[in-house]
């Protein structure tokens, strides 16, 4: 059995936070050190990293720097409070970052006699890591259920190891089907604005061998009206108490054509997406970015000086157009409230 | 009443034919003159002029070029016909191109006494724009009937002046209503791979003043939940015999996301468009450019090297999916091969 897995876009190392920065890819890796936590802030603001479960990793680290910065203060317990909502604060719509930090301030809690905080917040951030890519691998592993032994998935944005602590949500379902033997040959949407899809999919299954066509956003519809889409798979940056999925601006869409085409669509994402405490999608803050991401392409205009833009970041996919979603603790097929309650923590 | 029509992507002046370089829009307006056919049928492949009118009637007057080409050759008839064949080969989608060329080869068949060929298909190319110019301010004030007073119009690609003679198809229905009084607000996709929305689109309306909104071809589905659309309108490359539409790659998507939404929507083209020898829209034969259209944006890799790409240039609308076509001829609803009929030339 093969086993893909080959990059680490957050990284611990050499008692310092590194970050793949993902606003050069493919032309050039680079990892870039972060030295504190209002530069890691700035980092998820710019998307050096993004992906809902990648910055929350990212954000557990940067309470290690904060610990680090506010050692000796006084009061370290409210400087790193103060920490925690600068990060908060970095990027609105993924949960797995509210999430990560509020798991952090928890440790704080809990410290064991004469452990630092630092000390105790890097182990902690370095569990959340470890068991991100042990849920993306087990996710993965649920999830090839849905695809059949020789399919077409198409893809959205990007779920791979690059947009979480390794492995992958919905390109972990494909990595792992394919580590069955599946013959899987994968249509990766571009993803405008961020090109996510161009420059951080195809580049990351180009690692790993796994075949993959890129296509413009649009052309998904066309795709799946000529029989070359067995499954859409998508993740998610946060889910609602009731299925509701707010994910990349195109994934609704992609969700109604594959309800008019009669094929599944699935979305893939750790538990830690799933925020209880948000009733339905129409609850969920949806962040609005720069015009310059739509109206400007490596630095270059493509559009008239002045253009007007609407460039919301992301979409929300009401649970009744979700075959299914996986997560690593199971399988909740047409999601409803009362069903996703089964994977509520307790 | 306000009066829009600002531009001519197609120009026959100084006698010689100039095309508006549309691949250097909007930061330069440059008119390439075209001094043969051949030039004119590589300006064709290049998209230095796109939009199915507008390939036509260049075509039209390509076809007065190779007139003068064929001056004095022995059999200057045959002549005519080479030239007209390799104008037909150069794009194979848009059936303008054809229709045009048609036309121009039974002028040959109808000269006056004294009449050289190169005056007679100049009049006709000639005529041809004028017609087309005039269909579509007819074809716009049809078109209005369908747009509330106070509305969200979503458009794809590019229907304007650049695209056609002049005014326009869909982009001559919004002028129309806008001329009418009615507040109009254009969500313009950018339509990837080529960016005609961001590039051709905003520019055109900004010329006229028409309030106009930059969107990613994806966001159309989130505007559209959002209740901000409450038409779309596209034109068409060509139209079979039955109402099946071909068009820009992503009209198809568009026409299921409308239907889920139950927004109505709307093609608007010339007769010209319509290709009663296609029975259905299966029997079109789809264009397939190459994958630097989308690898690269403005001669810069968005993409490893050697990605796959799939890259066709346009999709099939089924007429199902159709609220109305409109043409200069008169508005069929609920395209079907019965109701298409009507528009038959006799």
């Amino acid at each position: 059995m093969t086993r893909f897995d080959t990059v680490r876009a957050v990284q611990w190392r050499d008692d310092g936070l590194y970050l793949l920065d993902q606003r050069l890819l493919p032309d050039e890796v680079v990892y870039l050190p972060i030295g504190d936590h209002r530069s890691a802030a700035q980092a998820i603001r710019d998307m050096v990293v993004r992906g809902a479960p990648a910055i929350g990793i990212a954000a557990a680290y940067a309470m290690a720097l904060a610990a680090r910065e506010c050692d000796g203060q006084p009061d370290w317990r409210r400087c790193l409070e103060a920490a925690a909502a600068t990060l908060n604060a970095a990027r609105p719509t993924a949960v797995n970052l509210a999430w990560a930090v509020a798991r952090q301030l928890r440790v704080l809690d809990q410290l064991e006699p004469g452990q630092t905080p630092f000390a105790a917040l890097l182990a902690e951030a370095e569990r959340i890591q470890a068991e991100d890519v042990s849920a993306n691998r087990h996710m993965g592993a649920l999830g090839t259920v849905f695809l059949p032994d020789d399919c077409g998935v198409l893809t959205h944005c990007n779920t791979g190891s690059l947009a979480t602590g390794g492995y992958g949500t919905a390109l972990g379902v494909i990595r792992a089907a394919v580590e069955e033997g599946k013959q899987i040959r994968v249509y990766a949407d571009e993803t405008r604005p961020w090109l996510q899809g161009a420059r951080l999919t195809a580049w990351e299954l180009q690692q790993d061998g796994i075949p993959v066509k890129l296509v413009v956003d649009s052309a998904a519809a066309s795709l799946m009206a000529a029989g070359k889409v067995q499954a859409v798979i998508v993740g998610a940056d946060r889910i609602a108490a009731n299925g509701d999925t707010a994910n990349k601006i195109g994934t609704y869409g992609l969700a109604v054509l594959a309800h008019h085409h009669k094929i599944p669509f699935l979305v893939a994402a750790p538990t830690s997406t799933i925020d209880f405490d948000t009733p339905s999608g129409r609850d969920i803050r949806i962040e609005e970015r720069a015009a310059e991401e739509i109206t400007h392409i490596k630095g270059r205009a493509v559009a008239p000086a002045a253009t007007q833009v609407e460039n919301p970041a992301f979409d929300v996919t009401p649970a009744e157009l979700i075959t299914a979603i996986i997560t690593e603790a199971g399988i909740v097929e047409a999601p409803n409230s009362e069903r996703m309650s089964r994977l509520r923590p307790r």
